[in-house]
């Protein structure tokens, strides 16, 4: 298979049944997947996004982690917050500020 | 943060709305989780599990995918082929026979 360069996890705090309950929505991490998905596109990034159950980063919440890179972010709360991250990852790097 | 070693990440057809309807949740992978946690655990293997929404490899269900490793493993439908997988992770090795 053709695997994407990039992976994108965003913690939409699934339970295993499916309940969308806990910190990560809360804060609004369902709401931006719209918005990353449509900057992945409109910058032409090879990259999959895929949301999450549970990555045990809840008070660090809303949770995004890049793979292969492991890059791991917390308190992805804004666009701009998304943006700075895409910006980073296009350049190689990471946006240093949101690490977790 | 402390980041695990490998993050293991199990395909649960998750929909936005967090409703579980798709081909790898039908096939079986959210009832593997359970043995996968306690293998990881048994193992002591310093992993994450994580469950998700769709990979868009909906075909080759249930879909597990291991960063930063990158290995993209398909129709992960028995304890039996966890095991192999497993088996493999803890040889720094992919299972190349359900490689994706």
């Amino acid at each position: 298979m053709e695997k994407p360069k990039h992976h994108i996890f965003v913690c939409s705090s699934f339970r295993p049944s499916g309940e969308v309950k806990g910190k990560c929505s809360k804060k609004g991490s369902l709401d931006l997947m719209p918005y990353i998905e449509n900057e992945i596109l409109d910058r032409g990034i090879d990259a999959l996004l895929t949301s999450t159950g549970c990555m045990k980063q809840c008070d660090n919440g809303p949770v995004m982690v890049i793979y292969p890179e492991t890059f791991w972010y917390g308190n992805v709360v804004t666009e701009d917050i998304v943006d700075e991250i895409l910006d980073a990852l296009e350049n190689g790097e990471a946006a240093t500020e949101h690490l977790l």
